[in-house]
């Protein structure tokens, strides 16, 4: 494993030479080959689903590549390749005292591991956005995906022609994962995007720093100035348009003041999807529902589920918020302007919305194309991951003889 | 400690909840009561000084606080509280095509831990970097300063009256410590700053994010087209004005072409300071010095000690810098204009130079004012770490009833 990782490393040393035309290339070459080999790559894909039969629906059909989804992987990819640059960009010049000229540029972080399950777009997905950032990539995905990931970085390598070698795939085991994300020689961040168990097995055995993509516990507080209707809309969106996804809410508050006349609609419209309501005891008191208990309020359901609590009011909202949150995303619904700037400043998380669905914390969304997941670290990159956040900088200083 | 920590983390979110004045005004009460308590603070560096007797003049001087130095450190800490404010920076703002309005601000990490040795000093200059960039601080100094510390946090956390819960001074052992490092549900970074003993135990063993600051193996190429003159006042700066420090140079390399010339004039002004030199074989048969090994050329000697090397060209020196650098700082000398910008741009490390000492790697020389450290990690921060480096960001959303 060492020798591969080595000769990764000296892979992406000869794709940094390259200019941002050249690159962008590269990424065109992977859309084409993708559409070119849709054949070979929708046969892997079949043994794969074929050895899933036990799997959940939900699961088979996050695993299942057709031509429709290949032909927009294909396209996906072009948009990477259309992006801005991410390298090189001046960030900030100025000069010194001692005259020295200082420029903080963008540079690429070396090379990137991806550990990560289910989805095979993921393999082709970052491969592009590591390319476009200048990147190398170590890429490891689920076992239910083996055959569509190797056909699919296979056909990347090939596509990349003298350059292949800056993307390589490991075929390995948990324990030789352990190894992989200990090899801070090689590796300068590893990025696991799965389930908690994989997010916290690459978190307490990396050495190489992890940027992790953990659970989104996400809050939508309905304060009692909110237009009903949109604090509905929002609130219906944020939990039932994709509730497998991490920015789906997971907690609702609801101010005293209107919790009478607001729980009734909202238990009508969550009851069209039959969302389980966990509420608290004065919740329980209006509609009739599941209780919640102190538990309850950390959890990520990931499904038709959510917890519904009554709160006193702005400060109750957001010490429930501060005890409970995941960091990722929270929202507050509410027609009065300063309520909202105050939620706007103190809520500690990724991204904070003012009357708008938590639904939109995603890279596509954001506008930055491709995402290589929602980190909810604090340190160097928060929220969505696109090509910027795979870069890192350094200071370049001109000067005429100084010492110091 | 748990209990500590938890109240430290409640203590910072009041300190957040202030602006930028304010904050500034609980700078310069460090700083005036730091001048009000000089006698007190001299009388415990005075029993520090005194168990040091067996430390050596060097170490004993880095531990010394005397009025003049105490004087000095509270200017500094003034000259905090006048930097410009990092928190509620806006980064970049965009409208989405959803119409949302997003904003990417400038936010305090939260809690900074603070391992670290020797100079007293950084116990004020660390509180004071903490609280310009709105984030509370767990000081650990080392137990040769032990009663300077207690005395700088004490009258710190005084000065402070009410937020005086955001600085606490952890006098514990390393067992403990190796506890502190794991506690990230309170603690966002941790920093070492001392010997490479010191931030091998703290990275080897946090689960809180570590910044590190790591040895300092820079190099100094000159190119054949250097300007000798400049060139020799560049290597004797960067290694003599203060051997004992990160970024003086630990190796020079020289091209072949002018290693006749260059040489000799290089060894009469090493000589002046009593240099030793590890020279590779070419090197030896043009002037008398001892043998470097494959192992001198990754030593970082913080002494009146380098290597030197004969490079065949700017191919080789690159090379090698690749292979021994520790990442922090590295300089060409050349007046030739793309063999400069070149290596700008292939150099992979915080700070590169052309035509200038590598000692100007220092948050005061950038105009960063104090800095925490110089950070050889890629992640988050690079090259000198002052208050922008303290903060993260987070996104504010602005909508209107959106749903995707």
């Amino acid at each position: 494993m060492e020798e591969r990782l080595k000769k990764l490393k000296k892979a992406t040393k000869k794709l940094q030479i390259l200019n941002q035309n050249q690159r962008a290339d590269l990424i065109l070459n992977i859309a084409s080959a993708i559409e070119q080999n849709m054949a070979k790559i929708i046969k892997a894909n079949l043994i794969d689903l074929q050895n899933a039969k036990d799997l959940s629906p939900a699961l088979q059909d996050r695993l299942k590549l057709d031509e429709a989804r290949i032909k927009s992987l294909a396209d996906g990819i072009r948009d990477i390749a259309m992006l801005k640059d991410p390298i090189g960009k001046i960030h900030d010049g100025w000069s010194a005292k001692s005259g020295l000229k200082i420029e903080k540029i963008s540079v690429p972080l070396g090379v990137i591991a991806m550990i990560y399950e289910s989805r095979p777009n993921v393999t082709a997905e970052v491969a592009a956005l590591a390319i476009k950032s200048a990147n190398g990539c170590a890429l490891k995905g689920g076992k239910e995906a083996i055959n569509s990931n190797l056909a699919l970085a296979n056909i990347i390598k090939d596509s990349l022609g003298e350059y292949g070698g800056c993307i390589e795939y490991f075929d390995i085991s948990r324990d030789e994962v352990k190894n992989l994300i200990k090899m801070d020689r090689y590796l300068d961040l590893v990025v696991p995007r799965g389930g908690e168990g994989l997010v916290k097995f690459v978190s307490s055995n990396a050495s190489v720093p992890v940027l992790k993509h953990d659970k989104g516990v996400c809050h939508i507080y309905v304060h009692q100035d909110a237009n009903i209707q949109k604090a509905l809309n929002i609130c219906i969106n944020a939990k039932c348009s994709r509730p497998g996804v991490c920015n789906a809410a997971e907690s609702i508050l609801v101010d005293e003041m209107i919790a009478d006349e607001f729980l009734p609609l909202l238990k009508s419209e969550l009851d069209k999807f039959n969302v389980i309501i966990h509420g608290c005891d004065k919740s329980k008191q209006i509609i009739k529902c599941q209780s919640a208990d102190e538990l309850s309020y950390y959890n990520e359901y990931l499904d038709f589920e959510l917890n519904l609590k009554i709160v006193s009011g702005f400060d109750e909202a957001l010490s429930h918020i501060d005890e409970y949150s995941s960091g990722h995303s929270e929202a507050i619904i509410s027609d009065n302007y300063s309520v909202c700037e105050m939620f706007l400043s103190l809520v500690d998380s990724a991204c904070v919305y003012a009357n708008a669905s938590t639904r939109f914390s995603d890279g596509g969304e954001f506008g930055f194309g491709a995402e290589v997941g929602i980190s909810t670290c604090k340190m160097h990159a928060r929220g969505p991951v696109g090509v910027d956040e795979l870069t890192t900088y350094k200071y370049i200083i001109r000067g005429d003889g100084q010492t110091r």
